[in-house]
């Protein structure tokens, strides 16, 4: 069985497609008169993180990614459950988590830890109550609508590259950017009134904006000039940073005339569904959108 | 860093250490007038389950040792979360799944897939309503209480051993006690208003009845010969029954005098804190008394 079908059969499996979501996305449940956010993500040795890495970041990034999912469902999070692959690093790990539960003011709720296997393996879950309905979601862009960005794409990129070549050292903002990502919960909460649709970019913006557009229905036209970089990031890797994940910004939809009530940068808008659900600077995009899971 | 001061460490970061739990408890947090309930456990290939296994098996588990510790505090499930290590036996993953969440009527809501590191890690939260408040918990118990157990011990223990011995074949009730745990949800609902304390039996009799009596602050006195057996094993085998884990019975106490609504057998009762926490046919046990986690 093929990675993609084997995905494609769990969310078959997961009962309201509209609700739950398999790999991308996050739970939703009514209960009791509130809206609870489910989400949980796992990270492997070697694929998530380099081995050399810090644990203390790697701790970090667990729960930060996981409170972006949250933030982009503009849910105030409630706490984490741990998953936790025992065999190396613990005294690193336990200080970065400390750290980013701190940060967010999140509590631990509970979780597991069991020895690992040859390559460490985490898993975090996140819950999270939601401060506004309807939960915002992918699906509601309409054609007219604006597309926006918070932040900017491509200082993780770098950060990455930076860390790669060995700049362990170095505390620059775009290894920072990599490493201790901030989730938008405030900003998430702040547009969650106002959107129409609403997603983190983890996996990159053109794939990430891909994904919106199918989910809504629409055509998403996406002009780069108009996308905030950062000012380290040279003019020919822009397409790149497009196509980059782990910034953590959000990405949103507003009806047309509206303008969002944090600072963030308008880069496209939607049309109606086209041969091709996203188009950059006029055109269906060639070559890698952003990292394709499994 | 040593795991035991790792786990520690863990449980003094989470803030209340009343209602939540690292490692062998669950979490417990009220919202909208409903108490939640929160589980993860994680499974390691070659820890938790033989490489030779089932897939279809594994999945079962893991689903099945979450529920029943939603089954210990009189839980009703909402949903699980599953986070999937990607690289082999995928097929028969998706239909032991397929089979527990239909089995038990609890719905996949979402989760994560990744690839796997050398050895598969998966792992799964779960998610419930108490049915009953306050939620049973470990602490309860007081001097006087009787204490009981669910459904029989060491049926797991021998369907492992089949499995070692490669009865792989065979179809017998211990393999199935094994691979295929029943969580008793039914019975946790219907014993959560009576009991004083439950827990799961997941990591052997004596050792769950020592962490129970721990948390109680009392002794806890087991009488053997009143331990309910499967016919299958032979009466050498008793005490290594004692402490052999994956049957997922429930284990609680009762105020004198009161009998359970379940099928269930008294095996011993609480008495006012002693030297040692359990006491085996009038004595401290010596020898291993269950599956340490680390």
């Amino acid at each position: 069985m093929t990675e993609p079908a084997f995905i494609a059969a769990l969310r078959a499996l997961a009962q309201d497609p509209a609700a739950r979501g398999l790999d991308d996305d996050v739970a939703v449940i009514d209960l009791g008169g509130e809206s609870l956010i489910l989400t949980h993500d796992m990270m492997v040795e070697g694929i998530h993180w380099l081995p050399e890495q810090d644990p203390a970041d790697v701790a970090w990034k667990l729960v930060a990614t996981n409170l972006s999912d949250l933030a982009a469902k503009g849910a105030q999070p409630l706490g984490v459950l741990l998953g936790y692959g025992l065999g190396g690093g613990e005294a690193r790990f336990l200080a970065g988590l400390e750290e980013v539960l701190h940060a967010f003011a999140v509590p631990l709720l509970g979780g597991d830890t069991v020895r690992r296997g040859a390559s460490a393996t985490h898993g975090l879950t996140a819950l999270g109550r939601a401060t506004h309905r309807p939960v915002p979601s992918r699906k509601g862009a309409r054609a007219g609508d604006t597309l926006w960005v918070t932040g900017t794409l491509g200082a993780a990129m770098l950060g990455f590259e930076a860390l790669k070549e060995g700049q362990k050292g170095s505390e620059s903002p775009e290894i920072a950017a990599f490493t201790r990502p901030v989730p938008r919960l405030a900003e998430g909460r702040a547009l969650a009134p106002h959107v129409t649709a609403m997603m983190d970019v983890s996996d990159g913006l053109l794939l990430d904006a891909t994904r919106l557009a199918r989910a809504s229905g629409i055509t998403l036209a996406v002009d780069s000039s108009a996308c905030p970089f950062p000012a380290s990031l040279s003019p020919e890797r822009r397409r790149a940073a497009l196509s980059w994940g782990d910034d953590y910004e959000l990405l949103f939809t507003l009806p047309a005339g509206q303008t969002p009530p944090v600072p963030a940068a308008c880069i496209g808008k939607a049309l109606p569904p086209g041969p091709a659900p996203l188009l950059l600077d006029g055109q269906a995009p060639v070559g890698v959108l952003g990292y394709e899971h499994g």
